[in-house]
C-alpha cells in the first residue's frame, strides 16, 4: 500500500456494542501512528446519542498535528448495522465513501457506496462471525490507503490476545481480498447523487 | 459511590505500551457513560511525542455535551512509569491530583500526589503483574467519584474475556482497597507545593 498523502483523513466506524468497532478502531489507529508514522487521534463518546446498544469510534489520521481530534465530517464511515448508518450517514463528506456491511444494512441511497458482507465473510471464511470487524478493518485499509496492512499485523501481534492473533489476521485478509473485487473508479464522486446534480 | 457533580473532569491515563493504559480508559469511559450516564469521550493520540512505547490515553467526563474531547489540562494525572510522570507532570492542573504506582515511578516531588504500588499489588494480591491497570483503575474510581464501581464492574463483564472478569475484577477491587488507606483531606491542595506560596 501507499503512504498517505491527503492532509486530514476522517473516519468513523459504528455498530451496535459486541461489533468489535472501539478495538477495529484502536488498530487502525495505533497502526497508523505508531507503525506508519502519522499523527493519530482516536476517540469513542459517551452519551445519550450512544445509548441503546450502539457503538461509534473515530480516526483521524494526519501528516501535521492534529487540532481537532474528533471525526466531524468522516471522509469514510463504515456502517456496520442499519441503525449506525441511518445515524451517522447525514454527517458523512458528500465527496466520502460509505462502506456498509452488506449482510445486516438493506436500505441504502445508490451512490458513493461499498457494501461487502462483513459479517458472512467472517463467519464463512474465518469461522467466527465476530471477526467481522477485521474484516471491514481489512476492506477499509485497502480503499483508504490510509494504513499499511504490514502496520496492521504487527499491530495485532502487539494487541490481540496471542491465541486469536492468527484468526484476526485471517479475518484482515479476507476484507482485503473482498475490497480488491470492488472498483472504486467506476463509483459517482458523490456518495449522495443528489449532490452530484447540483 | 456517588455520582460525580463537577461539571467537566479530565483524566490523563499514561504509562508504557504493554501496562494496559488504553484498556483502563476504555473501561472507565464506557462506564462512566453507558452506565453512569454521563457524557464522556475517550481519546488516544499518536505522534512524535508517543513513540518509543509511550501510551497515553485519555478521558473527559462531563454532565454536559462535550465541546473539546482532549485532556489538555487533568484534573487526575495516572502516570505508571517514571517517563510517563515526567512527560505529563507540567499538564496537571495545579490543583489536580498526582496518582503514581509507587512501584515504578521513584521520583516525584512532594505535594498532592498519591503513591501506590498498582504493579506490586496486581503481583502479590491478584496474580498477574499486568492487572496493574485495573488495581490503578479501581483506586483512581475510589478517589476522583467521577464512575461507580457497579458501573465498572458491568462494563468489565461486558468488555473483557470472560475467563479474565474475575481476575479483573479483583484487581479492581484491590485497587479500591488500597486507596480507601489514603486521606485526600490530609495532602497539600496543590501538586506542586510552589505554587502553593504564591
Amino acid at each position: 500500500m501507499k503512504p498517505m498523502t491527503k492532509d486530514r483523513y476522517e473516519i468513523r466506524f459504528a455498530g451496535s456494542g459486541g461489533q468489535g468497532i472501539i478495538m477495529a478502531a484502536i488498530v487502525l489507529a495505533e497502526a497508523a501512528g505508531v507503525y506508519d508514522g502519522n499523527y493519530v487521534c482516536q476517540t469513542q463518546s459517551y452519551g445519550p446519542e450512544a445509548r441503546g446498544g450502539n457503538s461509534r469510534a473515530e480516526v483521524v489520521i494526519s501528516k501535521e498535528a492534529i487540532d481537532y481530534p474528533r471525526a466531524v465530517q468522516p471522509d469514510l464511515l463504515l456502517a456496520m448495522n442499519q441503525a449506525a448508518y441511518d445515524t451517522n450517514f447525514p454527517d458523512l463528506k458528500s465527496e466520502g465513501l460509505l462502506v456498509v456491511d452488506a449482510s445486516l444494512v438493506d436500505q441504502v441511497p445508490t451512490g458513493r457506496i461499498v457494501a461487502i458482507s462483513f459479517t458472512k465473510i467472517a463467519r464463512k471464511d474465518v469461522g467466527k462471525e465476530f471477526a467481522a470487524n477485521m474484516v471491514a478493518l481489512g476492506a477499509v485499509a485497502y480503499l483508504t490507503q490510509v494504513v499499511s496492512l504490514k502496520g496492521l499485523e504487527k499491530t495485532l501481534t502487539a494487541r490481540v490476545p496471542e491465541k486469536t492473533e492468527k484468526m484476526n489476521r485471517k479475518a484482515l485478509h479476507a476484507g482485503v481480498k473482498a475490497a480488491r473485487k470492488v472498483d472504486l473508479s467506476a463509483l459517482p464522486h458523490f456518495v449522495n447523487p443528489e449532490d452530484e446534480e447540483v
